[in-house]
């Protein structure tokens, strides 16, 4: 899931290549969405737009748009149709990474391998440029022309995003992530804030795509409703694994932070063993989830795997 | 336009007094309404939503969502109409204050003559009670039912307001101003600063009102939207003012603070008897621009002088 200069067109010439090896023109395509819709570095205020742009572009696994291409795939919708919503979400991420790492939340220096958006720009700008990104997401989702969808679904697909970013989605994760500094939770709650923290966002990414189609059914839409759960704790044990026995090298972020900040995660609290067997679980309760949609899930499968799998 | 208890119906009761007479039960109306999309203090996370609510309720001149209510009177909208995007404007306008006040940026301990957000809960707890705030004022919009307008005008005032807060509005604006301290700007400089930072969201408070009632007609639109603009940078420069000559205790927040920060303002670039004349000027453009409108534009003709005239 490394980024990649392939062009957009290898995308719809490879369409014959298994998803994985999709993968790179994918990163590549929101990396040039993203492009498109961040105003660009010269422009005023100049200060705001590069570190806009400094805290999306060019890094990251891009886990939420290539759920959001799948699911695509899944419904045979075509990418065109969700560009918007790939951008809307990852400009959301990379808020909120901006805001977590300020030296007020988890003071972290080092993001993606290089320093953190306030470590580049002060945090002033810092803070800004995630407030900023916020409302890009949402300036994106509403004004996209190429996004065929009626009106009415589109006026969904904004309430989800607006859901998934607040007080009862990711903003209120990461609360509940701060007030568990030094607390001694269950695993019923640290899977609650986990939902919160990084699940909203990423089940929100099926979901998007789930809406952006017209034609998706109540049960299509209540079987990838299903996947998204599912997938977004996955995800967020499988980091806890990684932060507990990863390597900073390979994250690219500094490895033990939870520890470091004295924050209960799910290996922790649960032991390895279990934390594992539980991603593991979730996994396979995402897959199976999918059978209506049969070989057509495919991507959707192979990434619920892979979010289980990765080592980074 | 202080805050008052005068209950909801006091407001249809009344609609023979005039505007300013009005006022106290709009700004009533603007409580219960942001009451009621707030998330209870006592819903987990606790925190965040105590911090929410302090940064919102009981609070400020609610000048944008006044001047939404008489930009429907003017269009005769009923106000259930236009409470949506009141309380959506008020909570971007209350997590601006937030993070405009934190330590990295202006620094302030006193807000409505009550400690700033970060000095009752924390620093950490009031970025994310910013971020909340402004994913909730898309979720409002995006949700409510009360408003009758197509999906297509919904969509319209989701734009409206992604732009006004964005880096090309307020976002952008609070970049500049930062980007400005020890600077010596021209007086354009400053007043696109002033459109930017504070414009953006007063003219699109008059805006969401114009696109809230369906058959606004384009000349109406560009009417208000001339109004909103100017009544837009004269608050600004009137709060320039204020700023420079008026006293700590009428204003509940610190006064000379732009002195202080060595930011530069409109009376220290152009002096006071010209900024006074400039906020005079603007306000009878702005009400001269409400000709097409006859008596039913009274109360934004009240509002343009109250905005240049006040003293707090």
């Amino acid at each position: 899931m490394r980024n990649s200069k392939t062009s957009q067109t290898t995308l719809t010439a490879t369409k014959h290549v298994s998803f994985p090896d999709r993968l790179p023109a994918y990163i590549a395509r929101v990396e040039q969405v993203l492009d498109r819709w961040l105003p660009p570095a010269g422009q005023k205020p100049a200060s705001l737009h590069k570190a806009m742009r400094y805290a999306v572009l060019d890094g990251g696994k891009r886990l939420r748009p290539t759920l959001l291409y799948a699911t695509g795939e899944t419904l045979g919708l075509a990418p065109d149709q969700l560009d918007a919503a790939a951008a809307a979400i990852e400009m959301i991420h990379g808020y909120s990474l901006v805001h977590d790492d300020l030296p007020a939340m988890d003071d972290d220096e080092l993001r993606r391998g290089r320093p953190t958006c306030h470590k580049a720009f002060g945090e002033a700008t810092a803070i800004l440029a995630g407030d900023a990104l916020q409302a890009l997401a949402f300036r994106v989702l509403a004004w996209d022309s190429a996004l065929k969808t009626p009106d009415s679904r589109r006026v969904s697909m904004l309430r989800l995003l607006a859901d998934a970013c607040g007080s009862l989605g990711m903003a209120g994760g990461q609360a509940i992530d701060l007030d568990a500094i030094g607390q001694k939770l269950s695993v019923d709650e640290v899977e609650e804030m986990h939902r919160l923290k990084t699940g909203a966002l990423i089940h929100a990414s099926v979901m998007l795509a789930a809406l952006a189609a017209p034609e998706t059914t109540d049960s299509q839409l209540q079987a990838l409703d299903a996947y998204g759960q599912a997938v977004g704790l996955a995800f967020q044990i499988q980091d806890d694994i990684l932060d507990e026995e990863g390597a900073t090298d390979t994250l690219g972020k500094t490895q033990g932070k939870d520890r470091l900040h004295d924050k209960p995660n799910y290996p922790t609290i649960a032991g390895l063993p279990e934390a594992k067997a539980r991603s593991r679980e979730l996994a396979d309760s995402a897959i199976h989830s999918l059978a209506p949609f049969g070989d057509a899930a495919d991507p959707l499968r192979w990434l619920a795997n892979y979010v289980v799998q990765r080592n980074s």
